[in-house]
C-alpha cells in the first residue's frame, strides 16, 4: 500500500470499497515547475526602490552580528564594523558582488536521483509544516513533540512525491539536545531519501551532521563539499540581527558547499514594519546581509533567498497567516526575488488552533499567495497549525490534497484533436449521455485526478458509512502510513556504520547547541 | 451591528471582548476589478480551434430546441430546422452576427446605485451558492429548503458586500410552484437592494417578475426595458438540447432588455466529453446558440457567456468540484470568452456532505480556478455543499471570509516613500520591536485586514474561550444577521403595492411553471 513504487503517489480512497479499482493515472508530482502567471504587488520602480533601500539600510543602518568570525569576514570584504556593538554597515558594493556570484540554479542531491531537487526560478517545491514544538492528531490529541512524532511525520513525508525536501517536522523535545541531531538525521535518512534538513545550532552539530550526510551517501569528502547534499534554513532575529548559531550556519554551509536557505521571519507591526513595502524592505536587507555572508565565504556557494512576512492582529499581538497582507508580502519578495535573480521560498501557515474550516481557508490562501508570487520553495504548505507552534497529523493529509491538485495542474493539458472529441459528441444524441461513449472508454481510468482524502459520494451513502468528515477519513490515511513503514532502500552496511557513529558520539556526550 | 451602513462590511470579532475597539479600516468590497493574472490551459490556436469546432457542431451537428417560437426565430435568421426532430442547425455567420451585436458591458441596476453591478471583462462580482434543494446548518440540521430558509440566506447575502447580486439560493419547497416566485421577489426587493434574480421557468412567472420589479424600482415600462434590474440563469440541457423554459427565458429575458446568464453545466464524462476539450467544445457551442437566441430576438440584448464545467468520479458517477479539472476548464472558458469578448460567468462549488476541509478547500481551489480564468462573475462562491444539493449556513459564513480576503487583494496597496518606512527602521534598534514605533502608531487601526469568523488567538485562550471551532462561530455570525433583521430603505407605498399585487394574483390562482 506504500506510494513509493507509483509515479503517482498518494492516490487513496476515503473509505471502504476495497474492491473499488483503482486509476490506472500517472503524473510525476517529483519534478514540478510552476505553471501560474506571477502577480505583482508594486510596481517595478517601487520594487527597485524598496532594494535601494534596504541598500541604504545596510549601508547606513547597518546589522548586528553578533559571530566575531562572520563580523571578520565582513571586515575583510571592506565593510564597517564595530566590535563593541557588533554592527556591520555594509557597503552595497558588497552585496551586488554577493549577487553576482550566488547561483541562479542549484541542483541538490537526494538519496535517489530521482528525488533530487532543483532549486532555481520556475521549479516548484513543497515541504510540510515545520518547526513546531507540538505534534497533534485525532487520536493522541495535542502533546510537546517527541521522537516518536518526528519519526512517524519522516514517514508521511516520505510517503507523498508531492513534498520534495523534508524539513524540521516537530522539535523531539523528549530527546536531549546534544544528541537530538543524530537522532533526527538518523530518521531522515533511513526513513527517507529525500532532502534532508540540518539545523544551524552550531559548527559541532553541523559538522556531526555533514559527516553522516557524507557517509550515509558513500561520498568522499571531495564528492560531499562539490555538491549539495543537505540544507539547513537561517531565520534572522529581525529586527537587524543575526545570531551566533545562525552566523555559524551560514559558514558551515557556504565553506562545505551545502544549502543556506535565508528566511528572515518578520512580523508586520511586531518585529518589522507595519507596511507590507517597509516589512519587506527590513527583511530584503537581512537576507542580502546572509547572502553576502555566504558568498564572501566562498563564492558561488548555493543559497536561496526567502521571506517569511505576515502580519500581526493589532489588539492582540497575535499573529497570523494567510491573510491579504500576508499574500501581499508574498507577492511583493517574489518580485524582489526576480529583481535579484536568485531562487527563493515563500511560506504558507495558518494561526487556527484546530484543522478547521478556518486553517483549511489560511493555508490554501496562503498557498496561492506564494504560488502567484513565483515562490521555488513554499514550506509550511501542509500541517501547519497555530502559527507554527503545532503540527497536526490531519491537516497534514488534508493539505496534501491541494499540493496534488496543484501538482496536476502543472502537466500540460492535452487539447488535440482527439481532446475535441468530435467523434463523441457525433456520437451521442441530444440530452443523452457520454458515460459509455466509445471516447470516454478509453479514457475513464487515467482521465481525472483521484482524491486521497476528499469523499464524492451522496449524502446518503456518506451517512451510511458513518458520516465521517475529512478529518477523520484522514486519521485513518496517517495511521496506515505509520503502521506500513515501508521505506526507501537502504545498505545495510551504511546503517550499520550510521549507527555506530551515533553510538560512539553520543558515549563521548554528543554536541551541545551553540547560542 | 449591521454592515449595511459601512463600506467594509462583515467584520466581526469570533468570540467574547466586546469591549475590544474596532477596525477603522474602510475598504469598497462593492465594486471589484480582478486584479489577477490570466492564465491559459491550452495555446491560442488550440482555442480557436475549440472555437471552430463548437461552431461546426452548431452547423453539422445542430442542436434541439424544444421551444417552437425559438426555432421559428432561428429558422427566420437563416438556419435549417426540422421541427419533427426539433433540430437547429446553425450557421456561423448567424454566430458571428450575434457576437457582434452583443455588448462588452451591462450595468445592472440595483435598488441602490452604490450596489449597482458592471458586468464586463475585468470586473468581479460574487454571488453566494445557489439552486439548492436542500439547507443546513448547525442550530437545525439538514431540511428540504423551506421559505424561511429563502429569506434568512437572502438577509445574510444582504449583509456582505462582497456578495453583489442575489441569486436563487434555496428552493423554498413549502411554497406552491405556482406561487413561489411572488414569494422570492418579494423576499429579494424587500431585504435586499442587491440585483435580484428571476427564474426561467415560463413566459407567465416571467412577467410576473418583471412587473414586480418594475413597479417596486418605481419604473416607466419604457425606463425598465431601457436598462438592465434583474437576471437569469440560463442551463442548457447537455448535451446539445435547449428546453421549453429555458428557451422562453432567453426570448423574454432579450426582449426586455434583462439580463440572461447562460451557463450549460456540463459533468466531464457524463453530460459532457471526458476531456477539458471536448467538454469546453461542447458547452461553447450551446452557449454560442443560446446567446445568438438572444440577439436574433433583440440585438444588443445584455447577455453573459458563462461555463459550469467539471467532472464525475468515474468509479460512481458523483459529480465532483474543486477538482483540478474543474479548475483547468474555468481556465478554458476563460480563454473562450476573451476570444469572444464577452463578460463571462464562472462557478466555484464543493461536492463534500459537511463543512469541513474538505469543503472549504474545494470551494476556494475552483475559486482560484475562476479568479484566474479572469471570470466576471463567480457563483457558488460560499455556501455549496453536496454539488450543489445543499446550502449550508455556516459555510457560507466561513467561505465568505476568503472573499472579503479576495477583495482586499483587489485594493491598491501603497508602497510610497512612507510605507518604505525608513523612518521607523531607523528608530528601531537591532533586536526590537515596532509596536510603539510612530509608523505603526500611525496606522495600527487601518493597516491589516480584520477577520470575520477566522480566530487568531492564542491555544490557551482559545481554549479557555470554549474551543469553539470556526463552523461554531460561524453559526453565531449568521444567527445575528437574521436576529437583526436590517432592511434596505423601502418605501412603504410600493411595499404595500407589491403585496397587493401579490394578493391579487394568488388569489387568481398564480402562475405555474411550464415546462
Amino acid at each position: 500500500m506504500h506510494r513509493e513504487g507509483r509515479t503517482r503517489t498518494g492516490r487513496r480512497r476515503p473509505s471502504g470499497g476495497a474492491a473499488e479499482p483503482r486509476s490506472a493515472r500517472s503524473v510525476n508530482y517529483r519534478q514540478l515547475r510552476n505553471p501560474f502567471p506571477q502577480m505583482a504587488v508594486f510596481s517595478a520602480d517601487r520594487i527597485a526602490a524598496i532594494h535601494d533601500a534596504a541598500l541604504s539600510v545596510l549601508e547606513g543602518l547597518g546589522i548586528r552580528v553578533l559571530l566575531p568570525e562572520a563580523r571578520a569576514v565582513f571586515r575583510a570584504a571592506g565593510a564597517r564594523v564595530d566590535d563593541e556593538t557588533g554592527m556591520v554597515h555594509l557597503g552595497r558594493e558588497i552585496v551586488e558582488a554577493a549577487l553576482a556570484s550566488a547561483p541562479t540554479s542549484i541542483t541538490c542531491r537526494a538519496g535517489t536521483r530521482s528525488r533530487d531537487v532543483v532549486l532555481e526560478p520556475g521549479s516548484l517545491v513543497f515541504q510540510p509544516g515545520a518547526g513546531a514544538p507540538h505534534a497533534t492528531d485525532l487520536a493522541r490529541g495535542r502533546r510537546p513533540g517527541t521522537g516518536r512524532d518526528f519519526r512517524e511525520l519522516v514517514q508521511i513525508t516520505q510517503a507523498f512525491d508531492v513534498l520534495h525536501m523534508v524539513p524540521p517536522l516537530v522539535e523531539p523535545q523528549d530527546i536531549a539536545t546534544s544528541l537530538r541531531h543524530y537522532f533526527t538525521m538518523e530518521a531522515q535518512l533511513t526513513l527517507s531519501d529525500k532532502l534532508p534538513f540540518i539545523y544551524s545550532r552550531g559548527t559541532p552539530q553541523v559538522m556531526d551532521c555533514f559527516e553522516m550526510v557524507r557517509d550515509f551517501r558513500g561520498l568522499s569528502d571531495e564528492a560531499f563539499q562539490s555538491e549539495s547534499h543537505c540544507y539547513t534554513i537561517i531565520n534572522t532575529n529581525s529586527p537587524r540581527q543575526l545570531d551566533i548559531p545562525m552566523s555559524q550556519g551560514l559558514i558551515d554551509f557556504a565553506r562545505y558547499g551545502q544549502v543556506s536557505i535565508v528566511t528572515p521571519f518578520t512580523l508586520m507591526g511586531a518585529m518589522a514594519p507595519i507596511t507590507v513595502a517597509g516589512a519587506l524592505t527590513l527583511s530584503h536587507a537581512e537576507a542580502l546581509a546572509a547572502i553576502a555572508l555566504t558568498q564572501l565565504v566562498r563564492p558561488g556557494a548555493p543559497v536561496c533567498y526567502g521571506t517569511f512576512t505576515s502580519n500581526v492582529d493589532m489588539r492582540s499581538g497575535a499573529p497570523a497567516f494567510g491573510t491579504p497582507e500576508h499574500f501581499k508580502a508574498s507577492l511583493a519578495a517574489g518580485q524582489l526575488a526576480r529583481h535579484i535573480g536568485l531562487p527563493w521560498r515563500c511560506a504558507s501557515g495558518s494561526a487556527a488552533n484546530i484543522n478547521d474550516t478556518q486553517a483549511a481557508h489560511e493555508t490554501q490562501f496562503a498557498l496561492w499567495g506564494c504560488l502567484l508570487a513565483g515562490a521555488t520553495v513554499i514550506i509550511h504548505a501542509a500541517g501547519w497549525l497555530e502559527g507554527g507552534l503545532t503540527v497536526s497529523y490531519e491537516k497534514l493529509i488534508t493539505d496534501l490534497e491541494v499540493l496534488q491538485m496543484v501538482a496536476e495542474l502543472c502537466a500540460v493539458t492535452p487539447a488535440g484533436e482527439g481532446e475535441l472529441a468530435l467523434d463523441a459528441l457525433a456520437e451521442v444524441p441530444p440530452g443523452g449521455h457520454f458515460f459509455g461513449a466509445a471516447h470516454t472508454m478509453a479514457r475513464y481510468q487515467t482521465e481525472f485526478y483521484e482524491p486521497l482524502v476528499a469523499d464524492w459520494s451522496n449524502f446518503g451513502t456518506w451517512a451510511e458509512r458513518g458520516s465521517r468528515d475529512s478529518n477523520s477519513r484522514a486519521t485513518a490515511i496517517w495511521k496506515e502510513i505509520v503502521a506500513t513503514d515501508a521505506r526507501p532502500q537502504a545498505d545495510a552496511d551504511r546503517v550499520g556504520r550510521l549507527h555506530d557513529f551515533i553510538a560512539r558520539r553520543s558515549a563521548d556526550g554528543g554536541a551541545p547547541p551553540e547560542s
